[in-house]
């Protein structure tokens, strides 16, 4: 058999990043997934992304500490309260409170250090300028401004070897429509986080913007969440 | 009076990025250092980082942790011997094995969450194209790109606020022309550390391509090194 080529995968543990590592993996790539710890206020994210690491098999998987809170900002990293039960209107409006500063940079910066180190060539991040119309560092044309640079930075670039290609397979895709690649490549969303404001127990708030888009993307698919079925079941 | 500038200035603590510092501070800039501690096999540096932002008095001065020593690779993070008594002509072939993957991508990527922070637009580096050729993300054609994509990852740049400028004072300098332009501005040089293999106390080997060429710059320059002279007395 011949040996699949490497690739980077950014995981959060969010449905989107759970999705585009599998679509790395059914395009024939052997994955190595990477996390953050950026001063996130709970860890349900990085252990649904553990999760989700071992249930799809990575080569390997690796959670590297940035403390974003050195430089304060961000409803995510400081203590801005998280916004609940804005309509989907409200959300589009403008550039969130609980975008992260620069973070799409800082988190393809290491993912790039790393695919140096393999000799990989390629990127997957999750990213999707649909839902998120707000965050700047979604957009196809920071991507592509962002593959560019990384050509120019890194000797691969130099030495004339393979350019590093970063892969969007979500970019232009409805949140429904990601739920239904997902589900059809066996992703297992019961593994995967995205509220906000968890409780202790890693349940969801069902309130914030990110719970909110979420619940939408499985509705409008016509699939139930797991996540929230395994809730409903707990709480029965 | 009126209310300076604020930028960021990224400081190792070597001779080009505390000239960097004091560059912005005489183009009226109020300056925030950041360093960063990522698996570097000594501390030499990082405590000259911390005597030169108090030297120069700068606003803050924020140590930055990054392990990359989570990915391998690069002499200076992970266990590779260091070269010494190279040519000079041997140190431009090629991409030296000092060179750390991907690294001002990655320290970029920081200055530009803490300039989003302070409300910034201003990030100075000390990259020098010309001393050390090998060093693909020191090329002016990687700043200009690296700009590019700045510009379209932050909410200034969706805003339409002020862009973004990384500015690059010493990229066209000799390291001679470096020093002269320091002294000139007061850089105490004493206080600087570039030695990738220093003794416990911090005295420089003299062998490595660091130490050669900054030996080499203070000859061209006609000054004394400062660092230099103090291990002399200390050993005479």
């Amino acid at each position: 058999m011949a040996e699949r080529k490497k690739t980077v995968v950014l995981l959060s543990g969010g449905l989107d990043s759970s999705t585009a590592l599998a679509i790395a993996a059914s395009e024939g790539f052997e994955a190595y997934a990477l996390s953050f710890r950026y001063g996130q206020r709970h860890s349900a994210e990085l252990d649904a992304a553990a999760r989700v690491a071992e249930a799809q098999g990575v080569a390997q998987h690796v959670i590297a500490d940035i403390d974003l809170r050195l430089f304060g900002g961000s409803a995510l990293t400081a203590e801005i309260d998280v916004p609940k039960g804005r309509s989907h209107a409200e959300m589009g409006e403008g550039i969130p409170v609980t975008y992260v500063l620069a973070r799409n940079t800082i988190f393809l910066s290491l993912a790039l250090a790393w695919a140096e180190v393999l000799e990989a060539s390629d990127i997957f991040i999750g990213v999707n300028a649909l839902d998120y119309s707000g965050y700047p560092d979604c957009r196809p044309e920071y991507i592509a401004a962002y593959e560019q640079m990384a050509n120019l930075a890194t000797k691969a670039g130099v030495e004339g070897a393979q350019q590093l290609k970063i892969h969007t397979p979500l970019i232009s895709l409805t949140k429904a429509e990601i739920i239904q690649k997902g589900t059809a490549l066996g992703v297992d969303y019961a593994l995967t986080r995205n509220c906000y404001d968890p409780s202790p127990e890693g349940e969801p708030c069902g309130q914030c913007d990110s719970c909110q888009l979420r619940a939408k993307g499985f509705a409008e698919a016509g699939v139930p969440d797991p996540l929230v079925q395994r809730f409903e079941v707990l709480s029965a």
